[in-house]
């Protein structure tokens, strides 16, 4: 069995439409790579209570949770001291984090701003930031990084080798122009029957022009994958359509 | 006070990282504009139990849910029967859905697996789908609409006309090149608490060789969002940076 990931996304900057969202598409995709599939994410505003009981509650069902934004300097920025009081422990200076920031910032500029960057829930590791110094944390099976998608990313690649996976989810794709999702249903569901440890999943595409349907396998086992995929394909056939391997281009 | 909304996308896609979801940014705008503003998303699995217990949950705590995804023909599709699920109402053939549906099918081509998407909850209203004829539907404070998302915009532009909103939620802002947050986190915490009916965001911008700060403030009161933004721009100015209204380009 795989372990499994939520996402908490946090900020009212996605909730109120001024933000697209950066974070899901990429933790999913680099998620599954490394066999820790991401089973949920959430986008939830600024607000400490429902930080809090979001944290307490996903973090019990989840083996692990990520969290991004809310760790910068300014008073929005609370994820940090919500994890603590999720966790019920202190918020207090960690000393190395502490000792990264005062070694970057001019004499003066280190202000009690950018030490709040510093201040984190006891018995925190640290997730380096290349980029911009202020590091992000784990604690317990939460791991919390920078809102900033450039930095995310950046503090994930130095968190990942921290991660226990599973083996990596696959997936194989087939696609036919000119079929409908309602014709191929029935024996699509006698395929996924057959296939009870794959995820099969039927994506409609509409382009000017190119009408059809993607069909995905995804599992642990390519093998059966490409097997399920060649079951598809023989449907496709016997509508009279051409079955093409991996996405529409 | 606003009517709030919460904003359910249900589907696999998302989470494997196949598919940069659509829906968040979409909808967060149109319903800031329309005064319901989006105050959690959550992206979950096609999971009939997950889904019925995550409707209940969140159509208890706001006072409109919006679903997308999941009411297609295919074995995954399985949102509408999960509603039905949730509200413990039957799942039955909707008659003005079924019409719909027969008269744009060929004879014959209204099968089984398309008959499903004209099955719902008992005591659906629909919502008209202008684009592929399958409607969506209204029950209780939930919406259900499609996961295409040409086809979900479409619905929800038939449905909008139902929905009773309160004031718009509006925006100003201001931004300034060179200013770090961390110079003006203290002045900023004191003109959010001088304005305490305003949410006032703060959000760094890296560019090559253009970065800085944008400050938004966002509520109801435009008068009061553009006196906050006053406040901001001369925080700004007392720094010796120059405020520029609006983002930056």
């Amino acid at each position: 069995m795989n372990p499994t990931a939520c996402l908490l996304v946090i900020g009212n900057e996605v909730l109120s439409g001024r933000t697209q969202d950066a974070h899901i598409h990429f933790l999913a995709a680099r998620l599954g790579r490394i066999g820790i599939p991401l089973r949920e994410a959430r986008v939830i505003p600024d607000v400490a209570e429902i930080i809090v009981s979001t944290v307490n509650e996903v973090r019990a069902r989840f083996d692990h949770v990520f969290t991004t934004g809310g760790i910068g300097p300014t008073h929005d920025d609370i994820t940090s001291e919500s994890i603590a009081a999720a966790f019920g422990v202190p918020w207090e200076p960690h000393p190395e984090a502490w000792a990264r920031m005062e070694r970057h910032y001019k004499p003066g500029d280190f202000n009690p701003a950018r030490q709040r960057m510093a201040t984190m829930p006891r018995g925190a590791t640290l997730i380096d930031n290349p980029i911009s110094v202020a590091p992000g944390f784990s604690i317990g099976n939460v791991h919390v990084m920078a809102g900033v998608p450039r930095i995310m990313q950046a503090m994930f690649e130095a968190l990942a080798p921290r991660l226990q996976g599973g083996p990596p989810i696959i997936s194989a794709t087939v696609h036919a122009a000119g079929v409908q999702e309602g014709a191929i249903a029935e024996g699509l569901a006698d395929i996924q029957q057959r296939h009870p440890q794959l995820d099969l999943g039927s994506y409609p595409y509409y382009r000017p022009g190119d009408r059809g349907v993607a069909i995905v396998a995804k599992g642990t086992d390519p093998v059966e994958a490409e097997a399920a995929i060649g079951e598809v394909a023989a449907l496709f056939r016997a509508l009279g359509a051409m079955p093409v391997a991996g996405d529409p281009a």
